[in-house]
């Protein structure tokens, strides 16, 4: 018997077969086409194993209320062609075993914390800033959900002196995904990224921005390890700066000693990089057995 | 055998005795002086009963991991003389029974979630807004903490156009706190809030602030309601442009049904006012009996 891992980003489904041991058996990539297409191609996949469970970490918005009669379901995605699509029951009609969805970036949390620099945590808070900015938490095993998932890309930003973009968000303009995305910094100057140069000040700004939203994660979740993963974050000369701009901005607030030293240890790449929200999927779909019981 | 219960605020301490039932059969106000002044008239108060566990919400900062050597001392608060006293060693020197203590915040937060407007809910933040600002969340009968406890009272805000005032956190000037608080209110003028009249201006800047806030709060933690208590919160015209600012921010960013509406079921003064606290503390003590198991 083994388990099934789904990590479903915007551009590519990646699946695994893992046995019991955790170890992964086997892996396929599918380009996030058409639901039907790529739903066709990952449940041939499966077919071929004698599964468990499946967990799944996807891109969202997405309903991972289990108690929701929606659970599963893919919510207002730009994606058109997956909106209202409802991963849970498109699984469940073929592979009649415990199945369960959370987010992408909750399931990285996860799998940090499981398998990752969490390893000794007691609480993960995961970031991705890549074409979008999202954040998973996990405490204690549970990655966190309330009324929906967290969606704390959005977060409002103070304005850097100096930094007179507009935003790029199309709800908030300047809030934090608004200014720190991909695609926010090829608006401002029509390039990507990392064909600016270390030295632009953009990362400037890009860390302080980070600085500033690491600043009210910490206030509201005291995480004890912050992991930061997504296309901007291989920009590894932005750790330092975004390490310094959390500091200045909590001005010495938090009396921990972890917030005391130089930050090295406490916002970090993540240790399985972009494997962790695989690795996350793998322990859903553990949960998923252990919570049918 | 009872419960004993402790709100132990800035101010005033207020003790009770609990029974099973968890109907409150006696209380007491002790003034927050020194230290080992109101520690004697507590322990005295409690002594003629038969105690078995005590729950404590109390001012911070203080260490409420249990696993810390130092769970229970009050750290870096202006309160000099508190500074460095571990209450649960004082407690626990007199009482031989299962102590728990979290921040005050927390314990409100915990007792709306068991006896509030929390109760038919999963999550809980519960925020006060007097001579500070502070948060504390309740998800599952547990409340939150990581590295420290919360501390949301001092995310960053965006300044509000025409406001120019410089703020009154002595850490980081115009954060929420130096920005709503009480004090905060109170340096602005000359005079104390509830002073100012209901059209004053810095109602609405206030609740532009708390509007900020609450949508950094909501994207991060998602909670299924928010109560709001403490001194100025008494102001209740302010609940309404709180409710509105918190949805003018949002610009109509999440989907869930419960945000969609008029907000007045989800923003909201705590069912239990300035009781929630020392309710929540007797929960605290039900559960330091459980956890001690």
């Amino acid at each position: 018997m083994y388990y099934g891992a789904i990590e479903a980003g915007g551009t590519k489904f990646v699946c695994a077969v893992v046995d019991e041991d955790m170890k992964i058996l086997e892996t396929i990539t599918i380009p996030t086409d058409d639901p039907n297409v790529t739903m066709t191609e990952t449940i041939k996949f499966f077919r071929g194993h004698e599964l468990k469970s499946i967990g799944i970490g996807t891109f969202g918005p997405v309903e991972i209320n289990p108690n929701s009669p929606d659970y599963g379901k893919i919510l207002n995605t730009p994606k058109l062609k997956w909106r209202n699509f409802n991963l849970y029951k498109s699984l469940k009609l073929e592979f009649d075993v415990p199945i369960k969805i959370d987010t992408d970036v909750n399931a990285a949390a996860l799998g940090e914390y499981m398998e990752g620099y969490g390893a000794d945590k007691r609480s993960v808070l995961y970031l991705t800033i890549g074409t979008g900015v999202g954040g998973g938490f996990a405490i204690e095993g549970k990655t966190l959900f309330g009324l929906t998932h967290p969606e704390m890309g959005h977060l409002l930003v103070r304005p850097v002196e100096g930094d007179d973009f507009a935003g790029h968000c199309p709800t908030h303009g300047n809030c934090l995904e608004g200014m720190v995305a991909g695609p926010a910094i090829e608006a401002r100057y029509g390039i990507k990224g990392h064909e600016l140069g270390e030295d632009h000040v953009v990362w400037d700004y890009v860390a302080d921005y980070l600085g500033q939203a690491l600043m009210s994660y910490n206030l509201i979740l005291s995480p004890e390890i912050v992991l930061i993963g997504g296309g901007v974050s291989q920009q590894a000369h932005l750790f330092p700066k975004i390490r310094a701009a959390f500091k200045k901005h909590m001005n010495g607030y938090m009396d921990h000693p972890t917030l005391k030293g130089n930050l090295e240890d406490y916002i970090m790449y993540p240790k399985n990089g972009q494997k962790a929200g695989l690795i996350g999927s793998i322990y859903l779909a553990k949960q998923a057995v252990e919570e049918s019981k």
